[in-house]
Formats: C-alpha cells, structure tokens, sequence
C-alpha cells in the first residue's frame, strides 16, 4: 500500500465513536476510576498503553518546549491555600452558576439546562411544523452523541412564533457568556424550570469549581487544589528571575496534575475533575514582544479563525502564514505568534490530524478575567471542535496582584546603559480610598490603571482636567466606573532614570494534555475497509505506547534463543517493545496490537535460526521488509526518534512477500 | 587528583547541613512554597535544578523497573472516595495521635511530647549530676541538628532516681510503638503537660491523616487525597490481569503524588505533607514466591538489620548477599529478595552511598495495617538513618478486602493442564454472623481465617474439634479472639478440579522520592579542602539536572560561531546543557556550576576557532582533556549515559592543563 492508498484506506469507513471506546477500553487505555466501586463521574484512570502514551507525550514536551528553549521547570504543590487563589481571583471568580430543584434536590447546571430546554422546544417546534418525523428519537440520539444525559424526557410538538424561535437561537449563539443573573432572568422569562417536572428552579448560584480542604490539624488553614499550575509559577518569579541571572525574557514551565470540581462532568476524557496540564508563562518585556526566534517559524501557515470572523458569525477559517498574521496585527506581536507556530509544530508531531487544527481567539466576553489576548489550540473531534491549548497573554495581571497583596517587589530592574532624561505621563492612586470604594474589585481596577498606555493616561488626563473625572470599564466588572482626582492624578514628569523597572508580561500556552490525547486517539483511529472489525490506532511512532511487537512464528523451542537475543538487543536500544509468543495466529497477534497502535512488528522465523534475519511489518500498510537484526532495529531507531520515513529508513532492507495476515 | 584524592577530598572538611541547605536554597533546588505568603509548613516547590534532578531520578526509575521488566504502568486518580479508603482501612487506621491544650488551643503531637519531655529530664538530670554544663544551650542544638521546635523552653536541673532514668529509657526506645491510650497513660504517669505552660493537655485522640474533600456539587460524596498510589493498583487488578492475558506473576506501578496532613511537619524535605512516590504492585502466587531473575542477582551484597538484632538491642548491620539472606530465611522468599537487591541497585546508579544504606526489618509492632513482611531501604542522613524505600509484602489482603466489600472477584483462574483430584482443609466462614460480632475489624479477621495455611488449618481443626472453639490472634487488633463452630467450620475434602482459583500475593516495593533525592543531595555534598567555601554537589551524571556547562572563555565576537556550533550538536544529541557567557572568570562559573552539580564543563578558547577543538573538565577532579567537539560529546555521552568511566571514556583525549581554576 502507498502513503496515498493508507490514506484513502483511513478515511473509507465512517470514524465510529462507539467503536473507538470499545477498542480504548478493551485494551485498557483508560478506564472510569473506582469502576468496581460504580465510579466517581469526571475520574479516569490510565492503564498501560494509555499510561505509556501519556508519558511519551510528556516527555517530547519537555523536549520540544523545555530543554529546546532553555526553559525553567519548576514543580509546585498543588495544595494552595486560601490567601493566594483569593488574590488570583479563582476564589471569586472560577466557578460556573447551577440551580437547586428545592423540592427534589436536584442540581443543574444553569446554563446547560437553558440550552438543553429552548433546543427541546425548537425541536418540538420542527415537529409540529412537520420537519422532523420523531423529536424524541433524534433527540434522544443527539443527546447519545454529546455524551450527555438527555434532561429533557419529553418533547412537545408545539409550533412556536418565528420572533421567539429567533429569540431562541439568539440565546443559544451567546449561551457561554451569559451571567448567573442573566441566565436566571432568561430562565424566568422562558419559563424554564426542572424539564421533567416542570416546577421552577431556585435562581443561579455561583459554585466554585475548586476543591477545598482544610491544611493542618486545626482545621484552620483553609485551602484549595490549584485549578491551574501557573500561580505557583508566578509566586517564585523572583527565584526563577535571580536563578536567570536577572536577565528577561525568560520562561517557566510547570507539569502536574490540576483539579475542577466540575457540576455535571461528561464528554468523557474531555471534561474531567482531575488532570494533567503543561503550561509555560513566558515573562517578558511589555515594550518589546519580539522573539529571537521568529524567524525560524514564519513560514508556518495556520487555519486562524479571529474575532471578527466570529463576530460576523462564520466559522470559515483564515488560512496564512504566521509570519503575515503578525504582519497584518491579526496576531498581537511576535511572542504570542512565535508560541502558536511551537504549538502547531508540537500537536503534529504527536499525531494531530492537520485538517483538524484550528486556532480561534477568543471574544471579549468569554475571555478568562486575568486575560488581555487569547487563542484557542482547538482540535476537531466527534464532540464538535475542543479547546486543547490555550495561548493568553496574561499581561501583568498575575504579579501585580500578588505583588500588592503581599508588598513584595515583582519585578524586573534593567541597568541602563546610560542615564537617561524620562518624559512621560505617569498616574498616582489614592490607594486607601479604593478598598473601601472598590471591595473585591481593587486589585482589579488598580491593575487595570497602573497598566494604562501613555497614550490612553494622555487622554485620561485630558479627561480628568476638563471634567474633573475619568470613566473607564474594567474588564471582570460589570458597568462603567468613574473616579474624580482625589483617587487619581494624572501628570506629566521628567525624571532622570538609572535603571529602568517593569512588571513583565506574560504569555501562557497552556496544554490540556488528557483532551489532546483524547483528539489524537480519535485523529488515528480507522477500521481495514477489507474487515471493518480489525480497526487501527495509526500513531505516530514517536509517541506510541509500544514500538515492536516481537513475534516469533510458533511455538517451537527452536525459536525461543533468537527471541531472547532480539529482546536483549532492543532493551540495549532502549526501544519499548513487547513479546507475544502465545499460540494464537500470527494475524490475530498483529491485530490486537493494531488496536494498541504499535508501528512495527518483528517476526521471527526459522530463517531466522539460521542466518539471524527477521521480518520488519508496518501497521499502517501492511508492508513487510527483511535484512538482519542489526539493520531492522537501526530501522525502527531511526524511524521512531530520528524523524525519517519508512521509505527513507527501510532502504537498506529486502522486500518481503508472507503468506496471508487474515487470522 | 586520582579517584583515591577525590575521595579523600571529600571525606577532608566535616559534612555541615546549614552549608549544604544554603546552597540548595541559592541555587534554587527546592523552597518553601507559598514563601511570598509566609509559607506554609510541610510544603516546598522544587526550583528548576531540583526539578530537573527529580525527572531523571523518575526517568531512571521507569527504565530500571518498568521497561527493564515489562511492567504495566497505571496513572490513577489522586482523589478517592470515601469507601475505598474506608474498605482499605485507611480512614480508621490511617491516623497519628494528637493532645489539645484546652487553654491555648495548641495542637501538640503526643509521642514527640513525651519525647521531647522526657529527653529535656534526663538531660536536666545529666546537668543536676555535673555531667553537662549548660543544659538548655545543647538542647537547643540538638533540636536545631533535628530541625524541630524546641518545645520545652527551660530545662530544669533537677537529679532522677536512677530507676527512673532507666524507665523513661526503655519508653524513649519504644516510642513509635505505642498506642493512644497508652501515650495518654504515659503522659499521666510522668506528668507531662504543656511543656511551656506545664497545663495537663486532653487525652490523645486520633487525628486521620488523610486530607479529606467534597466531590461534586451536592457536597455529598465524601472523598480523600490519596495517601499512596497502591489503592488505585489494587483496584484496576482485574483488568490489569486481562490485559496481561490472565497471567501472573506480573508487575503493576505508578508514579504519582501522595498526600498525608502531618500534625506539625518538620525535618525539612524528609517529611512533607504532599510528596512524590513510585510504587510497585507484584501480583504472585501464594504457593510460588520464586523469581525466574533472582539468579541475577543473587551476589548483591547488603547490609540487613534483621528483627532479632534489633529485639537484642543492637544496630549492628549483618552484611551478607541476598543469595544468602534468602537461603537462611532471613528474607522469607526469593522475589522479596530479587526487589530488595534492585532497590539497592537503582539507589547505588543514582548516587546513594553504599556505605549508607541498610535493609532494616519491620518490628512486629510497627508494620502497617496490612503487612506480612516488610523491608525498609533505609538511608543515613544528618537527620539519622531515615526510611526511604519500604519493600513489604502486603499478602492478599487488599483484594481481599475490596472483594468483600464489592463482592466481585478478584482472583486468578489457572486452568490445570490435567483435572486433579484434590485434598485439602478447607474453611467456611458463616458471614452474617461476623459483621455484628466484629463490626470495622470484620475484614481483617475474615481475611486473616481465609488465608491460613494447610497446616496452620489442620491445627485449627483439631483444636475446634477438642475445644470446641478457635482461639487466635489479628494483625492490628488488640487482644485474642475466639470462634466456635457456629462460626467456622473447618473439614477435609476431596474434589476433583480443573481450575484452580488463588488470590494473588503482593509484594510492594515503595519509593519516597523526595526522601530519596534529599538524601543523594546530603551524600553528594562537600567542599573543596583548598578553599571551603566552594562546595560541591557530586551528582551522578545520570542524574544530574544539566549535564554540560558551555563556557566560552570571554565574551569576545569571534568565539560566538563556536559556541553555537557546539550547542546545536549537543541539542541534536539531546544532552541537557546550558551556556554561561557571563563575563566573569573561568573558575567562578565553575565554581557556581559545582553548586549546580554539573558533571562536565567544555571550554572554548581561541584555538577552538582554528582546529575546532575543545577542552572538557571534570567536576570532581577538575581534571581536563582536550579533544575534537564530536570525540569530547562522544565521551560526554558514553560516561552520561553508558555506563563508562571517565578514564575510560575520554582515554582517546589528551590531557590538558590550563590556568589555575581559582577566581
């Protein structure tokens, strides 16, 4: 089979879901955790093949990200307490709204249940109206396909006004960026309550997603599992900064676990209470967001779906280099692009379909509170398009507030060569008059000031001296605030500087390594057209959980020391591989490992007894070669860490024509 | 200097803790977390050598353990819910014993208040006798060497009676064996109260060390931190088993942090309240305890501090092979052995000092809950010598219990080539009657019956059938129990079976890896004789954080093109490295890279430019050779990670010597 023939091979059987789980979870890539005790929803467990596929991608992170960027790793804990998710903000902000059914108890997620009703009357709506045969069938079959519980039992075939269903789609559109004040008063005015009762919900209550527990045996130090490994980044940024020699730009990188205590988890792998994140904060300068290494990845051309694109409501995706989308400001500035172009690059290597990759920025009003620019990795799967890795820049968000908190200094000091005479606009703030007026909301607004450009404190000052106030918005806080000068003075100062300070800014790519494994496995996942039961897990050798599969032919003993010494050969080699010398055919040995996704298969035959050669399989094609032990594995080596193709790598070796694969 | 100078060297200026604690601390190895907010006790960030140290230690395990005998490797969830924990024993047993001041409201930990009170009497007695000058001066040191808050604040000098001092010696000697009742006795006994204040404190109740949370919305489901990764082994043993094609023996392990909420942490690294562990699950049969590799191993020698040295009194090591501990019985069987040797081998590759590890067997009264036999790898430190690796044999326990409770098997199922006719004791239990007899303790006394040999059931019978009762002894239940025959039966029978059916054995070999790395940090640290304030960090290079420091000898242009040529091949090469092109000297940048534990440093001069040849030192030695850059990175990774000497690995490169090294 040629590259062009496995490729129409892959895509001539409809992707399956149903089949894919079953093959995942026959062969033990995960598992719901506590299955023999009914399970914990939102808790998986990784076994062998899914537990060696996350390993090897971990670790060619770690290459590709750290040890090729020089980065800091830091490993934190993720028992935080109180004070620091507080100052963050997760304490008041990371939680989404749910509704309490008084009289049975029951909990809903308030904005999936909105969605979930007004979907069920436009359903019903396209029944009466004739469009749709059975609502409840496809609905109950749409609802299979989203992994959801189906709320909604029974639907109404009742003709609604063309305004309202309008209405409806309206809200739907903007469902994610709704508040729990405005989802209460859409759930009053539909007339939403509990879909199986029908009686009315208690109105949205916020629930923080982070898990809490008590530190100590007092009980007294009340703390959180971090919902992100980035804060314990930025609380050692003066370490990292000293450890760097003082010197910016640099980066940290975090691995660890992180924790959602999520309302009503689903999706399976997607939507989880607990897992694996890779995130890197990038501390740099605020005036001076190139990367030295730009260069090498402008020509990276990537699907971009922008803001406007959104806004204008299409979903068709900007084809362009990198290199034009910071150009053209599309992209914010060379750092920000330099980490997208690094993400594509990595999510490849490890397997992601390219087709299937797009990277979409996020809308004013859905961007996380700390955030001044966001774009989503998203990768294509049978659940629509995921959020896999975020790339935000942070701004000065993070150290500013924990710098306040806590009056320690974050920041960076740059010698200046020479002295220099500094003109420029600079704000003071009243600081004892904003807590009482601002509450909660301080940190915020101060960031928000002490952050503001010299042409934006030009125009405040402006502002302020001819109205006596300044009216500015802040991002996290509804409506529109004003201070007069006894909070905030404006003015324009010469200063003769020695050494320049600055709060750096950060760029974050953050890495949801459970979704993009997830996306992975449905991208290689593909049934032989020939037998639609023998399906394959095509990955990329680099990150398969196996490498070789060593087959000896039979049974006999006579094949048991050229086993041996090919397994001594690829432990020397370090190459992860496995025996299997069970008596089952040699076509029912090489389609379960398919299914594990092993690349290569070595068999072993009496040829072999004699003059040492074996036989070398591909998964993907079938296609068999044959040379001696030393050049087969040189194969595989090269192959699966040197980055070169079968073609490439087998040159050297025979072409080899067996007997049939069927079982 | 020759590998005798060097160890001299090393041996020349007394080991010194806060000298080694500040470089750590410098160097960013590892910090408090949360420092910025004051900290919080039994929590630390390791910093990015520290990190770096601890991947290659996990890195290394992986490879010693799970490549090298295919094991199955699972990542389970950390949050567990309550039941688990409960069947497990964890949530009854799990505990430490603490007092409560009413009036303060200080916690105190009750066997280190005896301790603590019971060494400042015999001390204050010591200085009543003349036998010590200044009491509270050398308390203070000995808690200031034990890292621990010097709780009794004024020793007083007041003589004991002679029997009493030997009294408070034999409680001191068996302090980790007590239970609550019997400290809260002691503490009445001998008066101890308040150390400052002299107040009587409540009785010691039990305080679970488990870090306790709420999963879900509904706060309803009860649920824990794990406090060790074995839970989530046992419980996946069933598919585990399936995917090793229902075979044993074979190995399960994780890798993963753990979680235990100390009363009051202390001893730094050595014991904190979130903490990485590597842990080994080996499924065997009970009948069959035999390793097909003890022959491997067979010639390790070790040191053992068998239970009958330490019940006569003594910490003299018997240091034999394990070929021998196993043939006398010393170890009860081969596969606990073969662990026991590769403990010792993966902690040797790593860097522990041989002449500081000991295998010391669990006191009857000090093994965990679940225990048969256990092993602990124990390391010297300047905290004394600490637990760092357990190797236990856990009998059939866990799956019983989880059985039980979840009333699904898990066992193995061995078809017997030919059926066999098979007579054997057998034992019924007549379950309904034992939950109400013995309520939580149930298990532990259902799993002690149903795993009693043949003999030991041959026995009971006899005696069930003269006395018309059994009358036996539990693991972690006090006292002695009987049951009559209402309750048991036990009788011969003959059958004829073609399956037999057994409940693995396991044997857990479990790491501290944090204890582990704080100790390889101890044995590897020393200063230079010459000149004691440059130390040293003599890691492995295995191991070490960054294996290559590149130092261009100045900053001048001409040397830039070859730095960056030798960095790309030792990137290609993927040999951790960094660059320091600071402008101070050669030796202080090796000097502060000695700190960092950086096995080679490879200099670029003038000459580098012309024949492109490099020089490469050795940390320890400060040895130099010089050689082509592809020979020196020859020799760089065949001593990294092949295995080979220095002498052997660079013999092709000729010696060179330089400018003297000091700043």
């Amino acid at each position: 089979m040629s590259s062009e023939d496995i490729k129409k091979a892959r895509s001539a059987i409809p992707f399956n879901r149903e089949h894919l789980e079953s093959v995942l979870r026959q062969r033990f890539f995960f598992a719901p955790a506590f299955d023999l005790y009914g399970g914990v929803s939102g808790l998986y467990d990784y076994g062998p093949p899914g537990c060696a596929f996350q390993a090897n991608v971990v670790d060619y992170w770690r290459k590709h990200f750290i040890l090729e960027e020089d980065m800091l790793e830091v490993d934190c804990t993720m028992l935080t307490p109180h004070d620091v998710l507080k100052t963050s903000g997760h304490v008041d902000k990371f939680s989404d709204w749910m509704c309490k059914d008084r009289k049975t108890g029951e909990i809903f997620r308030a904005d999936h249940i909105v969605e979930e009703v007004l979907e069920a009357r436009l359903v019903g709506d396209k029944e009466a109206r004739g469009l749709v045969k059975d609502a409840n069938a496809s609905a109950k079959e749409d609802a299979d396909k989203k992994k959801r519980k189906k709320k909604v039992k029974q639907i109404q075939a009742v003709k609604l006004e063309d305004a309202v269903i309008k209405e409806y789609e309206e809200v739907l559109a903007k469902i994610d960026g709704y508040s729990g004040k405005e989802l209460g008063e859409l759930m009053q005015r539909f007339n939403i309550g509990n879909p199986v009762t029908g009686d009315p919900l208690e109105p949205p209550v916020a629930f923080n997603l982070m898990f809490e527990t008590a530190i100590g045996p007092s009980g007294q130090l009340k703390g959180y599992l971090r919902p992100e490994t980035a804060q314990g980044q930025f609380l050692n940024f003066n370490k990292l900064l000293e450890f760097n020699n003082g010197k910016t730009p640099f980066a940290s990188a975090s691995i660890g676990k992180s924790f959602r205590n999520e309302i009503s988890p689903r999706s399976g792998l997607l939507r989880v209470r607990e897992f694996l994140m890779a995130e890197i904060e990038h501390f740099l300068d605020p005036l001076d967001k190139s990367h030295p290494r730009f260069h090498e990845v402008k020509d990276v051309k990537l699907s971009f779906l922008p803001r406007e694109v959104q806004e204008a409501g299409s979903t068709e995706p900007i084809v362009k280099t990198i290199g034009e989308a910071v150009e053209s400001k599309m992209v914010d500035n060379e750092t920000l692009g330099y980490f997208i172009a690094r993400i594509s690059q990595f999510l490849l290597a490890i397997g992601v379909d390219a087709t299937k990759l797009r990277f979409r920025q996020h809308l004013a009003n859905e961007m996380a509170h700390y955030a001044a620019d966001c774009w989503d990795g998203e990768l294509l799967t049978s659940f629509g398009w995921i959020e896999c890795v975020g790339c935000a820049d942070r701004s000065a968000y993070d150290l500013t507030v924990h710098s306040e908190k806590t009056k320690q200094k974050l920041v960076v000091r740059q010698k200046l060569e020479k002295p220099v005479e500094v003109t420029r606009w600079e704000i003071d703030l009243t600081k004892k008059l904003f807590g009482p007026k601002f509450r909660k909301d301080t940190p915020l607004v101060e960031a928000y000031l002490l952050n503001l450009s010299q042409e934006e404190l030009a125009s405040k000052a402006e502002e302020l001296k001819n109205t006596g106030k300044i009216v500015f918005q802040v991002e996290g806080i509804d409506g529109k605030l004003d201070l007069d000068d006894k909070f905030v003075q404006i003015e324009k100062r010469t200063k003769i500087e020695h050494v320049r300070e600055f709060v750096p800014n950060v760029i974050e790519p953050s890495f949801g390594i459970g979704r993009i494994i997830y996306s992975v496995f449905e991208h290689s996942f593909w049934s032989r057209p020939e037998d639609t039961a023998r399906s394959v897990l095509s990955f990329a050798p680099l990150v398969a959980p196996t490498k070789v599969l060593l087959v000896p032919l039979s049974n006999h003993k006579d094949l048991a020391p050229v086993t041996a010494q090919v397994s001594k050969q690829l432990r020397t080699e370090k190459i992860p591989f496995r025996v299997d010398d069970s008596g089952v055919s040699i076509g029912k040995r090489y389609a379960r490992n398919d299914e594990l996704g092993t690349p290569f298969g070595v068999t072993i035959d009496f040829d072999s007894c004699k003059d040492g050669s074996v036989t070398l399989r591909e998964r993907d094609s079938t296609k068999q070669v044959r040379g001696s032990t030393k050049d087969v594995i040189e194969a595989i080596r090269s192959i699966t860490y040197g980055g070169v193709t079968w073609e490439e790598g087998t040159k050297s070796l025979t072409p080899f024509t067996s007997q049939s694969e069927s079982a």
